[in-house]
């Protein structure tokens, strides 16, 4: 199990919440079918959010009305605070299947916390405590997510002491996992080694779950080396669907086929199939009306596709 | 000078070879003075091919011709063979500035040698052999890549002991470096830094270029995966310009704006601006006709644009 990584495909959440083309109910479905198709055994599938801050994830309810009744696949549906809770357990009223688990965040800037969430980081925690004692009271799995972990847009530098001390707090929640998150895509791979390096000492027992995006080309690279400090639970979108509206030529999240790629020639199961990956990733480009930003579905896998004017230097 | 790494420029080369837009000998000497400008001190400023073969080099005596002539930048001509030598030393040829150096290549793939180069890794050798020895009784400098390290589009895995041992036998050559380069951009993190550090080992005192594609999103994982084995001269192309004609939505090097991205904000110090290179990889654009593939020139530096609209998760 040690060369083993649980890859939690984002990108019916995280990569479509930016997204301007709409993307019906059905193609959500599609997507979501086609990731568990694929290997996919746990994702995002929604978040919890005012419809006119988000439009894309105006219909969470339709889209986790339809999930396959899986056995097998975990749902994570994302709340900021309680409002959203209700609504995500209220996806399981009436016997229905609806989520497994629910994400909570907690911004490691005050700053960022509040212009985006108008609390402090301590309101972020007190939340997030509330969420996740609620979701094991309503025996759902619990997770959080610690944001802007590798820097913010107002403060510039986080310190990795503060991320540290959220997490401890968080781990008295008994959440399912940490989750770290370099939400605006600054993080470098010695900064993420070492910050993640740093939570493992501090919390040997607790799953720390990685989530990085690609803004300034170091995601794969920052994945690598919370790989290599321990995490083995790794987010990623297809295609490397997202992307923050502030740096429109930016991607998202790394691509799902990118990581796997990398994973898959270092050695590392994932259990998921790279080929069916790049046919979800190709299926979405119709919907975009644009290539997705994911490498490998373009380049192909390994070996590389051999040409006589493959260039020698 | 631990923490210092030379970037070596090779977009007016490796950057422009497959280019389809022309560039001008103006425009080529204006992206070299622009990459100059910003503080780079090495580059790989032309390669000696048949015009036919790369239409884009054939002004090559024409760019070295107009190069600034200052003292403290290292200018390296691409040769693949003596008659290709023969041109780059005509470029000093009546105590003109010319080149200073002078690489060469071996292609780590029986196959791909073959069928690129029409010799074998042996022959290789021997003509890198013929080209460095010649380069030191003309007083310039001399280095050798060895590409498809990686890699190969014939071939499929390459076996690191067979660069191992080639690097052994160019070693005797008295190179002023060695280069592992990622020719077809399939290297992961994991392999880079096993290759980077058995060579290490099997070569202490020389000096090791890494030269990476961003093929498959894993070039700037496999730049850091060699500065962490050792190696402290990294060679990337100013806006990631560049790319093999085979794969056409793939970039090619890894573009020196992310490479210095990461550097800088891992505190390793590099001699370059990464504003200057920022606006010698924009310049690009209007010639280009598209973006770049590199992601820091959109996405900015460090700290990031603060924006309200920023989303937290």
């Amino acid at each position: 199990m040690k060369n083993r990584v649980e890859i939690v495909d984002v990108a019916p959440r995280d990569g479509l919440q930016n997204e301007k083309a709409p993307f019906s109910t059905e193609q959500k479905l599609e997507l979501i079918n086609g990731l568990i198709d694929a290997g996919i055994r746990r994702m995002e599938v929604a978040s919890f959010v005012h419809p006119k801050r988000v439009p894309q994830m105006a219909d969470a309810e339709d889209v986790i009305a339809g999930l396959p009744d899986r056995a097998d696949v975990t749902y994570i549906g994302l709340t900021l605070n309680m409002r959203g809770y209700q609504r995500a357990i209220a996806t399981r009223d009436g016997g229905r299947r609806g989520l497994d688990e629910v994400g909570c965040v907690i911004v490691a800037s005050e700053t960022f916390s509040q212009k985006n969430q108008g609390q402090t980081i301590e309101e972020g925690i007190s939340v997030a405590s509330e969420i996740i004692s609620a979701a094991h009271s309503d025996g759902l799995r619990g997770q959080a997510t610690i944001s802007a972990a590798c820097g913010c847009p107002f403060e510039g530098e986080v310190d990795p002491r503060l991320v540290i001390d959220i997490a401890k707090q968080v781990a008295d929640l008994n959440p399912h996992e940490i989750a770290i998150a370099d939400t605006i895509g600054v993080g470098t791979p010695k900064q993420v080694f070492e910050l993640f390096s740093a939570l493992r000492r501090a919390l040997p027992d607790m799953p720390l779950r990685g989530h990085f995006h690609n803004t300034r080309n170091t995601g794969i690279a920052n994945a690598w080396a919370a790989y290599m400090a321990g995490a083995r639970i790794l987010d990623s979108s297809v295609g490397g669907l997202g992307g923050c509206p502030f740096a429109p030529a930016a991607t998202g999240n790394i691509g799902t086929e990118d990581l796997l790629y990398m994973l898959e020639r270092s050695g590392i199961e994932t259990g998921v199939s790279l080929e069916k990956i790049i046919d979800v990733s190709k299926s979405l480009e119709p919907i975009l009306g644009r290539p997705t930003p994911a490498m490998v579905s373009k380049a192909g896998g390994f070996p590389a596709p051999a040409q006589e004017t493959t260039c020698v230097a």
